[in-house]
């Protein structure tokens, strides 16, 4: 793989709000008619989780979940809805660490990030929350490729979502779902500049090709679809289980 | 700030091996003109810290280093030169975690990451290590002065280095020295698509521009220095301190 020396990343506005059932892959290429981005091969599409949430319908009424004991005691102690913590308990492995602000558990998917990634910003439905996907991968795979049976076109899907992290404030964009990339690249026994072989440098793309994206995407903004133009990546059909370091080659366990 | 639809990255290359005293603005402008990208206003120049840091001379060579009995002791756990381990040491405020493969430690400037950002890779001396810059806020601040001083343009300068991160595989590039750009972008208190306010929702965009730029940087390329055109920003002097999430608000110290 060769390291390209020019970018480009487009914004899709103008995506209606989403709901259960609406065919994403359609209303994605009809914004990119509209903002005149004609998808090209090897395009990568990074597309913002709650859309596809919302398109799978993955939204929960809060009036329709009975909190536990345990979810009413850690909801008491945050001074949260109840219902909710319940929410962010069923879709979690275990909790992680949590005080009286958030809940940082992993999800059932293997990630760890705030609240499971149970949220209620742009929900339209009152009372409702949004879950993650729940087979990040699938859904990206499912856009690809219909994204290549419509456009004729050959492009690398990535489902993606803002993390926080620690030691470092922030959240930034990182890689949930991925189809047709390669997430790493593995960098280790290629020569330095010196002819010494570089170590330990495997570099996490697709989540830097996520975070690229979120700059043209904002929280605000109705462009939650970005086309990444020019980089040379690997195509894989591998998914994203090797971002997920494995309990035995994490030290924060 | 309005978020953009359209970003351009441009990796500068052929910029030649860095020495100690190198004038690193003029050969970044110099570098610019051959590769025909033409600085602009609000540009933002995300420059790897290795050659910053050889630019300043912060070179170690290993045989000029007397380990101590500390460091002795771990190097002879993990397989590694005592030598090297001291210097970690050295640059380092506390361990944060390490086993037999790698130290995690806190820098004195309060990054978190492997071996205090000390690295063997792409040092052309034998036997010598390169330490990150005393200061990175200064070094990108004095790159941003020197380039508005000879090319007349306004431009933003992140210092960014790969860092790696829990539960996550593979490093991305973040920022360890910012200058003339706000790192941080909130959004609390903003409304959502349905008038609900978002929460919780402050994005380092200085983070994910540095990851951006690694997209056309690659660790064998020679490409250590690019340039974002685009993105909407604040202006800041701020430097980098918001981005190191302090220790009570932080679940995983």
């Amino acid at each position: 793989m060769t390291t390209p020396r020019y970018l480009q990343i487009f914004g899709l506005a103008e995506i209606p709000e989403i709901r259960p059932g609406d065919d994403l892959p359609t209303l994605i290429l009809e914004a990119c008619r509209r903002g005149q981005v004609m998808l090209q091969p090897s395009d990568i599409l990074i597309v913002a989780q709650k859309i596809v949430s919302k398109a799978e319908g993955r939204l929960v009424d809060l009036n329709t979940i009975a909190p536990s004991a345990f979810a009413q005691a850690l909801a008491e102690n945050m001074s949260k809805d109840p219902r909710f913590i319940e929410v962010v308990l069923r879709e979690s492995r275990r909790i992680v660490r949590g005080d009286a602000r958030v809940l940082i558990t992993e999800t059932h998917h293997g990630f760890i990030c705030a609240n499971a990634g149970v949220d209620q910003s742009n929900v339209p439905q009152a009372n409702s929350v949004s879950l993650l996907p729940v087979d990040p991968d699938a859904s990206a795979a499912r856009l690809r490729e219909r994204i290549r049976a419509m456009a004729g076109i050959d492009t690398a899907v990535i489902v993606a979502d803002t993390f926080g992290r620690p030691w470092r404030e922030g959240l930034v964009n990182v890689a949930l779902g991925v189809a047709g990339i390669t997430p790493l690249r593995d960098f280790r026994g290629l020569a330095d500049g010196h002819g010494r072989s570089l170590k330990a440098t495997v570099i996490a793309v697709a989540d830097e090709l996520c975070s690229a994206a979120e700059l043209v995407m904002g929280k605000d903004a109705h462009q939650p679809v970005a086309v990444v133009r020019g980089f040379v990546y690997e195509k894989s059909e591998g998914g994203s289980q090797s971002l997920l370091r494995p309990p035995h080659r994490d030290l924060f366990r």
